[in-house]
């Protein structure tokens, strides 16, 4: 949905806007020397695009939603070293399709999502910590993360990575899941970040996620000594 | 010329500062182990160097007139991950020469350039977008980006990135121009930018620059709900 | 020592915070699982973790001496883009150690040392530049950056890069120094920094250093039209 403002662009490719300082835009046919120079598989001639300052992980899950319920798939992914002086990640995704009502949809499908997803990442001046959790993995999160397709899946993100590697040892602890991989800032975009991919069963997945989350929201408040809430509403 | 403050070094090696956090600076000898380690080139015992914490492409396109002034060549460009919490790029130009006038020279010319090369970009709180155009490319931007030398030269510049997408469609579909090449946050130092570089006939460019930048100043200020001025005056 | 105040969290891994947003950690059993995916050697099954949004060199020195007396290794060194929006580095250091006590003890003399290590750390709005110097490097200032172990050892940073380049000229023309390595941003994590590493006899090092910070502040003040004190207490 567009913003109500004197700001409101009213252009074919706007699609709307959400938190996180994200954009959602759409091209319905996408010039024939652009891309290939984009690497984009030629028979999608529409994008939708998501794009943000603040945050892959929300994005990524909400596009895994989209990816679940529209007739698109994920093209790329890629994550710059952003958060506007924050510790993490911005995004830009971009679906493919082979007609624009079909990318249009999952960009809207996408921001709707987001103020979910970003509902369990706790911040504070000295950094934040990300969990995310799915009971049914999609192609989202297979491109950007290597999740099994169709099984549960976590996330624990924690910045300075300090914290994500304490809270991502403390998951593994709390309940029998598989590890999928662990990133460092030398193996991400240099961000200050530790993080913990994870999958099996749902209910495991579940518990070491919400493990991760009460360590990581009392160091995190330890470190900034100040609360560190939720950026919208808890989900998981 | 040097700031007129209290904090006028009275150094030797000190040229001057301008917008962008932008310092300008001369060594007339440089040392000559450090110079092994620099992996400089011997035949340039003077280096004038530019350095800034916002904009690599301001002092690029200033940095390219520099070198059709002076006697002087491009010795590196380097494009750390800056803009101080924004979503682009700082740099490190340095420029070789025999003798240290022409090196200071080409540092004078650079930081004088600045204002103008600073007139299309135009940013606000969710991101910038950035355009610059010249009938006739020389040697910076050469090394930089590839482009060809002698001919008409367009950047175009959009974050986040999905802005920068967006309005490279739109530029190529505007004018009958060539891709020089096409840059995303993985190919460049993780900013959260989409960046296309053209060429062509002049005039084509200049019309593809106009058109991207017409449509990404609207979409920056439906992102961010407010006004995206230009950073001085806009000059194409 | 923990900080005294309601978020103390009071939780076996926590062992303190220091400035630049310092965090210092402990697992006594890391999981065997994630021990694997982290790529740890066996043998340590405790590791101690410091971890910052603000400056490495500080925290690699501090680590240096806190290797010098402790029973611990340097496991990895990881140095994300961070400084909160400064041009800088931020850090995520873990030590390996057989007992946990060895590993809480190497966090507890990081944690003491950062105070002094931030000692020549000078800043202002336009960036900062770094000093660090010690008379006998050990095995974290040889894991991070190559020093030879028991060598006098300095490290020289300016921020933006440009700066950088100038002060470590004039840090190798003021004292008969070897230079160790030399980084600029596209060989950092993307850092607006240039650095130099020297190593040698104590004084010429210690030298070495000193000429690079003095021009360094006045070119910094220059920049940035303000001072650019210390972070703490001068140390060299």
């Amino acid at each position: 949905e567009a913003p109500k403002s004197s700001y409101n662009p009213g252009i074919t490719e706007f699609v709307g806007t959400a938190i996180g300082d994200t954009i959602g835009l759409v091209i319905a046919n996408v010039d024939h020397n652009l891309h290939g120079f984009m690497k984009i598989d030629p028979k999608y001639k529409s994008i939708g695009i998501i794009g943000a300052r603040t945050g892959a992980g929300p994005h990524i899950m909400a596009a895994d939603e989209a990816v679940k319920a529209t007739n698109t798939e994920i093209i790329s992914i890629e994550l710059p070293r952003d958060t506007k002086g924050g510790a993490g990640h911005g995004c830009l995704i971009l679906f493919g399709a082979e007609d624009v009502s079909d990318a249009r949809r999952a960009v809207e499908v996408s921001l709707k999502e987001l103020d979910r997803t970003f509902g369990d990442v706790y911040g504070n001046n000295a950094g934040h910590i990300e969990l995310q959790y799915t009971a049914r993995a999609s192609y989202a999160c297979n491109k950007a993360w290597g999740a099994p397709v169709g099984k549960a899946f976590g996330l624990i993100v924690g910045a300075p990575a300090a914290i994500g590697v304490v809270i991502a040892d403390a998951a593994v602890k709390s309940a029998n899941v598989d590890i999928v991989t662990y990133a460092s800032p030398s193996t991400t975009s240099y961000t200050n970040e530790a993080i913990l991919f994870i999958s099996g069963d749902s209910g495991a997945v579940r518990q070491a996620v919400v493990a991760a989350r009460d360590l990581g929201i009392r160091l995190l408040e330890a470190l900034g000594q100040e609360p560190a809430p939720s950026s919208t509403t808890p989900y998981i």
